[in-house]
């Protein structure tokens, strides 16, 4: 018995402010879907952290959720806001490459409907002023092709893949590298680490390589952080080598 | 289909330590009505924030909502809890100005129904002891007039508007001014704004001014905190220079 | 009306990172149960101020309540996934101690049934492949005897009442001590104090005993960190001298 329709809240708003409450006010008003949040802790303007974020997360999520995700430095411009669809999840953001590891195979709708945002809204918050209505609407059943023209792309993140995507709470530096079946090294910049271990507790003091939970490969410590220790920030590069 | 009688907490407990959770619980063992979180950032004992973030947010809920504003400095002593209703919303408060803004035109009651409270109630904590119950019994159903006896006034900030009330996560710092419908510059201290902008993207890297998602004018500089650079902190005084 | 089979999360993923957001997906996926955060700050690999904190927060939500508890470094290893039943409450985590203050009475079992868990699950990640699909499927009435074997015993964690369980969001040092009836003084290092007040604004800005909202004796000042005017530690041994 899944949840009909939830809505999933990603943005970079913190919560110390109250941008997400706001939000949530305006869909509680238009809606009974439940309404989850995925983070507000997105680093401000940071899009490519969400869009990773957002990569991770999504397929988890069942059939029917719609992700509403908001960095948006360019509020208030003539960047779009876009809707993506596929698998029976709908995905809402500025069109500013947020969705560029969610929208392969969806059809896309450019967001420009009027009608379905609140009156008079401002120039700087759509979080508030259009998103919220839009996945309210939504939630409650509108379809996705009264949102606006359909688009053939988004704008896409320049991306290449060996790369630090992230570094986690616990000082993980997280790549998107799938382990190869033979043993191999990974390196970057002048670190190169070839011992692999299968968990954290047997991986020790001395940094490590672990197939982290996403399936690809990260550089831990345990009770440390790989990321200080080595150095290590987000954008790194990172390359394999097949031993 | 708007939530029926949800339940809206705004406090400065943050989520590291057990005393939101507490409070949940108590609610959920009480009634089936959806518990949202505005914020539980504001900064401890600061009524004047928890104030201003609820005058910023409760426009948007929806009729129904009952808000639980736990900022409490003075809990145990002899400062009343009230709660205030008007417009189909009711506000549950300590009685030290954090109803300052929302309470125009609402009825007032003076919270003291003691069966309504957990039995041997701790005098340090009645976030969870008189608030958590309070605000379940409301939602299903507990007419205000139960409460306790009628009040005509609450307690109330001392308040001048011309202020800089909030700085927010990107460093946008908001005032509480309208902007004059001619051309205007507004003035802090030695500094002199005059260059208005509609959104953040074309305000570039020097600062300028913008009117913010409430309708009033903020300080801002785009990818960067207008208040770390002009120094601006939240209570600074400001005003409109018409040109 | 309370909630049927709420499920309360507490963790130390924080939420910038995706692990919450994964495990809330799988959750969504399952069951319509709601699903509640308890918190996600618990510092990193930090079992006893988990431990501390279900045990501070457990009592006061009702009973069907699911509880979920991820503080996991030894994830992955043959350390167990244990069950405890209590009070129509189960508490789900890893047999690491987090379940220490919880238990007595408890029936348990050792979370064994793989069908439970997601299929081809990382080593790495239990949360949301094994800990998320388990809670779901409890939540929609599974037994818990159908999780695995039963067990005598779960680890516990080495501890001796007399200690500073936790320094607050405000600062106040908080004893696992119990007042006793005559007048009182708490020493800890080559602090003594003596002055024992009802509410934290009568204490004043020097230090304080008070009887916290646990019913034990809290080190506070008011509006400041006792702990860190006086240089008190979680962890710091602590005795009641009666006067």
């Amino acid at each position: 018995m899944p949840h009909a329709r939830a809505i999933a809240l990603l943005t970079d708003f913190g919560t110390r402010d109250p941008y997400v409450a706001s939000m949530k006010g305006v869909i509680a008003g238009r809606t009974d879907a439940p309404v989850l949040d995925l983070t507000h802790e997105i680093a401000p303007h940071d899009v490519f952290e969400a869009a990773w974020f957002l990569r991770m997360v999504e397929k988890w999520w069942p059939a029917g959720t719609i992700f509403v995700a908001v960095v948006d430095p360019g509020v208030g411009t003539a960047r779009r806001i876009v809707a993506a669809s596929r698998d029976q999840k709908i995905f809402l953001a500025p069109d500013n490459g947020l969705l560029t590891f969610v929208a392969d195979g969806a059809r896309i709708r450019s967001v420009e409907e009027a009608s379905l945002f609140l009156p008079n809204g401002s120039d700087t918050f759509h979080g508030r002023d259009r998103f919220a209505p839009v996945a309210a609407a939504l939630a409650n059943g509108l379809a996705i092709d009264k949102l606006g023209p359909e688009l053939r792309e988004i704008v896409r993140l320049d991306y290449q893949p060996g790369t630090i995507v992230a570094i986690d709470r616990f000082g993980n530096a997280i790549t998107d590298l799938v382990p190869p079946s033979a043993r191999f090294a990974l390196k970057t910049g002048a670190v190169a680490i070839d011992r692999v271990v299968r968990t954290y507790e047997e991986g020790g003091e001395e940094p490590f390589l672990i197939i982290g939970s996403t399936g690809c490969i990260e550089i831990s410590i345990r009770n440390g952080s790989a990321a200080d220790v080595l150095h290590l920030r987000r954008g790194d590069r990172v390359e394999i080598l097949e031993l």
